[in-house]
C-alpha cells in the first residue's frame, strides 16, 4: 500500500462488532444481538400518504438543498416535544437536525476532544459512541456505575484528580447496553458535581420515550443551570431509523460550533427526509405510535425476562429494564461471553458479547440482549436454546 | 462561556459564505450566487410514483437500519455508470455511499490529514472542501492553475520541495469556482507526477456529466495505475440534492478506512433515500433526465455569457465553461469583489465574492457567477444590473 493514512485512523479497521454483525446476517438465526426496532410496527401505509403529500405540496423545495440548521417546523416540533417529555426549555434556535444521533456523537468528539484528553463514561457504555470519540484520540476513563446509574462519589473522585477531562458521556435513560435508568437522586448529585467542575455532558437519549412503567424522570438537561448539557435525541427508536434523523439541543453558543461542523461535514441532513418526518407529525399522532410500540416491546420484555428467569441457570443474573431495548446479562467469572456468542451461533441464536462496551477492556463474562426485534414465539425458542448453551459453558470449568 | 472547545474548532465560527447566503435569502434578489440546480427540472411526479413503489415493495426494509456500505443495487448502478461515463473500472465493492459528496470531503480530511500536513489544491478551489479539510489542521498550498487546469510543472516543483503532502484535491471537470476543465495533456502529466510521488488524489466530480459541448475526457481515476485516486460523485447536480446521496470510489484497502469512518460518523446514509434513487434509476431513464437538464443549462450559459460580453465593461473578463454551473469573472485589480457583492445586493442582484476560494487569501478582484438556477428573463435583467455596478466601481478609482 503506497498511501499514507493520518495517525488518527492508522490503527482503525473493521470492528469486532462488524464481524459479529456479519455472522448474524443469516436469517435462520434468532437474533437478540442488534438494537433494531421492530419493522412490523413501521407506519408504512401512512408514509406512502406522507411521501405523496410532501411532493405534491412542496416537491421542488423537498428535493432541493436546504438550511444547515434543519427544517424549521420540524425543529419547532422537536423543541416542544422534548420540553414536554423531558422537562427541557428549548426553542427551535437551540435545535440542530443531524443525520441520526450517531452523527452528534462524531461532532461532539470533533468539537470537544483534543488528542490525549480524557472522556468519562459509564461502565459499560455504548460502543458506537466510543468508536466515534476514539478517532479524536481521547483516553477513556470509566466511572464506576451500579444499578442506579453513574456513582456520584466516584465521578467526584475522578474529576478532583484528573486533568483535561473534555466531556462526560452518559445515557441516563434505559442505558445501552445495560438497560439501567439513573435514579432522581443520582441525576441531581451528578449535575451538582458537573456544575461545580463545568464539564460538558453529552446526554444521549434515544430510548427515553420508551418507558414501560413508572414516571419519566427529568433529563440531565432539565437540571442544567450552566448550559453544560448537550442533549441528543433521535427518531430511530420511536419512529423509523431509515430516515436517519436525530437532533442536538444545546445552548446557542455551543450549538454554533455544531452547526459549523455540520456544514463542513455534510452541508445538511436530507431535505425530503426531514419534511416527511415533519409531515407525519402533522398528519398523524406520534404519541399514539409510540404507545403502540411500547405495548409490543413491554410484552416482549416481560416474556423475555420471565423466560430467562425460568430457563437460565441460577448463577446467571440480568438487569430489569423499565424501558428501552436491552437487558444485560452477567455470568460466573469463568464463562466468557465470546464463547456464548460462538456457541450460540452454532445453535442459531445470537447475542452481543459485552467486551466492546468496556472501552479499556474489562469484564469478559457479560453480554447484551435485545428484545425489541424478535417475535414472542422466537423469544421463547431463542432463550431456551441460549439457556442450554449457558448451562453447558458453566459446567465446563 | 464555561465550556472549553477542542483546539481544532476553537477559531471556527460562521463563515463569510454564511453571511452572504443570509443576505441573498431575500426572494426579490436575482441570485447568481449559489450552486443550486434548477428546481423546476426536478422529477417531482416521477418521485411520487417511486416513493409509493418503494414503500409498497419493501416498506419495512426501506424504513429500517441498513448496511454502512450502502444499498447494493445502487452501488452496482453507480459503478456501471461511472465506468461508462468516466472510464473507471470499478465494481460495487469499490463504491461506498455517503451523505452527499461533502461528507466524502470531511472523511478524506479525517483519513489523510495530520495537523501541519500540506494539502495541495487548484488556485482557486472549492471553499467547502477547504472548510471540511481545515478542521484537521492542514496548511494549504495552492498549485498555480490556468485555463487548462493545474499546471504540472508547478505541481512537480512543489512536490519536489515540500514535506508531508497528505493529499491533492482537484476538480478536473467544470471546476468550482472557475468552470475550467483540465485538458487531456494536463490530466496525463499530472497523473505521471502523482504516480511518481505516490500522493493520494481526491478527484471531486459532481459536474462531469453536465457537459454542453465536446467529448468527455477520461477522469484522473481512469489514468490511475497505482490506486492513488479517490473518486467522488454525487446525485445532487444530475438529479436532486435533497436526498443527500453521494459516493466514493476507491481501492478496497483505502475504502475500508472510509467505511470505518462512515460507521463511526453516522452509521449509514438514509436507507429510504438510497432505495428511492435506486428505484428512480430502475423505472426511469436518468440519462434522458440529464440531457433535459443539460439543454436548459446550456441555454442559460449561452445567454449569460452573451449578455456578459455585451454588457460588462471590456476590462472585465470571464471564463467560457463547456459544462457545469459556473463562470469566473476577473475585474481590474482595483475593483474589490466584496464591493460588487454589496453594491449588487443594494440593486437586488447577487454574486459570490472570489476571496473565500483562495484558502490562503488572495485575489480580491474576482467573483463566481452561477447560471443554472436563474430563468432567462432574470439572467438578462440581473446581468444588466451587474454591468452597471461594475462600470460604476471601475470608474471610482
Amino acid at each position: 500500500m503506497a498511501v499514507k493514512f493520518a495517525k488518527r485512523v492508522e490503527k482503525l479497521g473493521p470492528s469486532e462488532i462488524d464481524d459479529i454483525l456479519k455472522v448474524i446476517e443469516n436469517p435462520n438465526i434468532i437474533s437478540f444481538a442488534g438494537g433494531l426496532p421492530a419493522p412490523e410496527l413501521f407506519p408504512v401505509e401512512e408514509m406512502k400518504n406522507v411521501a405523496v403529500k410532501v411532493l405534491e405540496e412542496s416537491g421542488r423545495q423537498a428535493l432541493q438543498y436546504s438550511a444547515t440548521d434543519g427544517f424549521l417546523p420540524l425543529r419547532e416540533k422537536i423543541a416542544t416535544r422534548m420540553n414536554t417529555k423531558f422537562g427541557l426549555k428549548a426553542t427551535a434556535k437551540e435545535v440542530l437536525i443531524v443525520s441520526g444521533s450517531q452523527q452528534a456523537l462524531d461532532f461532539s468528539g470533533k468539537i470537544f476532544i483534543n488528542p490525549g484528553d480524557v472522556v468519562l463514561c459509564e461502565s459499560p457504555s455504548y460502543f458506537g459512541a466510543m468508536q466515534a470519540f476514539d478517532i479524536y484520540g481521547p483516553k477513556f476513563v470509566e466511572v464506576p456505575t451500579d444499578n442506579e446509574g453513574m456513582i456520584p462519589e466516584e465521578l467526584e473522585k475522578i474529576l478532583a484528580t484528573t486533568k483535561n477531562v473534555s466531556l462526560i458521556y452518559a445515557i441516563p435513560d434505559f442505558q445501552n447496553p445495560t438497560g439501567i435508568t439513573w435514579t432522581m437522586e443520582r441525576r441531581k448529585k451528578i449535575m451538582e458535581i458537573v456544575t461545580h467542575y463545568e464539564i460538558p455532558v453529552i446526554e444521549d437519549n434515544p430510548y427515553g420515550e420508551l418507558r414501560f412503567e413508572g414516571e419519566t424522570l427529568p433529563s440531565l438537561k432539565a437540571l442544567d443551570t450552566k448550559d453544560l448539557v448537550i442533549f441528543l435525541g433521535s427518531f430511530s427508536k420511536i419512529f423509523c431509523p431509515g430516515f436517519r434523523i436525530g437532533w442536538i439541543i444545546a445552548d446557542e453558543t455551543i450549538l454554533a460550533k455544531y452547526k459549523y461542523v455540520k456544514q463542513a461535514a455534510d452541508l445538511q441532513t436530507s431535505t425530503i427526509a426531514q419534511r416527511e418526518v415533519n409531515k407525519f407529525m402533522e398528519l398523524y399522532d406520534l404519541d399514539a405510535h409510540v404507545e403502540k410500540i411500547k405495548a409490543v416491546y413491554r410484552k416482549r420484555r416481560d416474556l423475555a425476562l420471565q423466560t430467562m428467569k425460568k430457563e437460565f441457570p441460577e448463577e446467571v443474573t440480568f438487569t430489569y429494564p423499565t424501558g428501552g431495548l436491552f437487558t444485560w446479562v452477567e455470568m460466573p467469572n469463568h464463562v466468557k461471553s465470546k464463547d456464548v456468542f460462538y456457541k450460540g451461533i452454532e445453535n442459531n441464536v445470537a447475542i452481543v458479547p459485552g467486551d466492546p462496551f468496556f472501552p479499556n477492556g474489562g469484564k469478559k463474562n457479560m453480554f447484551r440482549m435485545n428484545y425489541s426485534n424478535t417475535t414472542e414465539e422466537k423469544i421463547v425458542e431463542g432463550i431456551s436454546t441460549l439457556a442450554k448453551v449457558l448451562k453447558e459453558l458453566i459446567q465446563n470449568k
